[in-house]
């Protein structure tokens, strides 16, 4: 059993440094790298805290235009994209992984579209929305938030979203995905994708 | 003439090498981390573009939940920061340095009293109150800004100001010294008295 | 078949992240770093080339006196090491990680009798023995050290060996391992008490 | 006084900046990163102990194939090379930088036209012919080795010099410098020109 949970966490770890060489080998990903910068999440089967979930130390940045992880993978690294996972899971339990990116509204055009061809729902918060007796307490937040994505798209939780301007935060782009090496990969793609529509 | 440039050159980066190794000495400064994370420059005597200010390329993160820099300090390794720092020397030569770190209302109410007590002025913008023209065109906020809050202080550049939350923005405190080293011992200490204070 | 792949080189990848995390977390590690730094390998179960094989990209070495991996693990990132460990195989299959680390005289006596302790073999070899037409030939050396040790121990591949001082070789001790959170784990607790004895 | 040491040393510090910089962007300097990785020293005017001299903290590596310092710049960061500097000072004090690379016979070969065509001495000590009571003595085999040098060069320090194969020991060149940015700029050209004759 204890040798199951430690395999298990190799998986996830091992899985994530993959991902971070998808990421940092990309060309395109700078650009969609927000001011709080990036990180991914890749959860435990069973995580119900963040300690279960695993993500990068530091989070992934931009050091000389390159992207560059600041640390390693690590368990109980992530707090908000720790949540934000351990609270999709409570609806749809074939998503373990998910990464945020930069939210604009130019993007936000390219990925509805983009969403569209692959089939995958695109749908988004406005933070203004949000009732203060959530918003004002921080840990009520996030179960409002995939609450109300999940109404949004008639009961299914949306493979990307974002959440709109807030006051005082930044808006997000989330893609969720069944590991890590797939969200990178999706991610990657994207911007390969976007870049060539913006030139 | 290229020979003092050089010089020049290797002062600020050696002098940011030190305000690194300060702040990542620091026991209490991972209190005081934003979302966005930190920035320090160290502008150019004669700076008139980013690429004449040198930062820390990737900025300063927290890894494994100890602040270390991402990467090392070089010439244009910062946009924001080195646009205020370059509007701030408009009013004041004085300052060459400044750093950014978090903001809540809480800090704000220690800061308030703490500045009071070292006789530095402290003031605060309200990005709310910025006026469309400005706020729409990027480039256009930081002069706005600056302004803003060399006309609250009677005509000077506070020491340490913030700018409150805006839409999609994080809250952000400033402080301004005459070099990088003098702003991160500064920020030690700030960091440190705040957490006295709320034990 | 391609997914039990991609699933082994998670395993290893993630299991040599938590053995990363292990060296750091010692407090005594730093004291086996030799001048070339320490890696640290983990093999696929049918290697046969260094590319199958994980390291720590950049080895592991000493930042301010803590112990530090200057990279993430990477398939391919060590040569001397995984060809060392794919030789290994060739005798027993048990081992599919190694760690190189300091070798003293002292350290040498110290081990001697430990490896005793814990009824592990231990034994080294005198590269200056080692016949011209092997060492003069970079990649015939390591089946004739390996043949050698084993030869020694009587058709053993011993847990701990040393390859003693060599012209323009530095010695260094290797212990093996069934992966590498073991002899992360097993490394860490002789520099504990190596460090004990020491004092 | 205090505060010319200071701005000395960030001088020191930002010129290290500077000169990693270089390294980490010459596309041959890969082709000389020995075993024992690399370290760049740069002196104090008064330096008398390595803590005096400043150096790379963890050295300078190889990851994924690139260049890359594993830490920041930092006083004391170097023993060795910090104790070489300091002795070769007292015969020549135009020297304050210091920086170690790869020796192998086919670039000792190199070296030795390369530095006649620069007007630069060129020499080399016999680590085997070192009197066993200096070898045997940490701290004494540096007196050794200079006077050595110095003598072999009519009263010279040379340039350019190396320390051939020793029992446990990696060969090395060294390249000496009035600061750390010219010997960076040095055998990053050294390395350029030895790639283009490889070819």
């Amino acid at each position: 059993m204890v040798y199951q949970i430690e395999q298990e966490k190799d998986i996830i770890l091992g899985n994530l440094v993959r991902a971070v060489h998808i990421l940092e080998s990309s060309e395109y990903f700078r650009l969609l790298i927000p001011e709080v910068r990036v990180n991914i999440v890749y959860s435990m089967e069973n995580a119900s805290c963040p300690d279960e979930v695993a993500g990068i130390d530091g989070r992934i940045t931009l050091v000389n235009g390159k992207v560059k992880a600041a640390g390693y993978p690590r368990f109980g690294a992530s707090d908000h994209m720790a949540r934000l996972i351990i609270e999709v899971r409570k609806y749809d339990r074939s998503y373990r992984a998910g990464i945020n990116f930069a939210w604009t509204p130019e993007l936000s055009t390219f990925l509805e579209e983009y969403c569209k061809g692959r089939g995958w729902d695109y749908a988004g918060i406005d933070r203004r929305m949000e009732p203060e007796e959530f918003s004002s307490v921080e840990r009520r937040s996030m179960p409002w938030k995939i609450k109300t994505l999940v109404e949004i798209c008639g009961g299914k939780v949306p493979k990307v979203f974002y959440e709109g301007p807030g006051l005082g935060k930044e808006p997000l782009t989330v893609l969720l995905g069944k590991d890590a090496v797939e969200v990178a990969t999706e991610v990657a793609e994207i911007s390969k994708q976007y870049a060539s529509r913006c030139k």
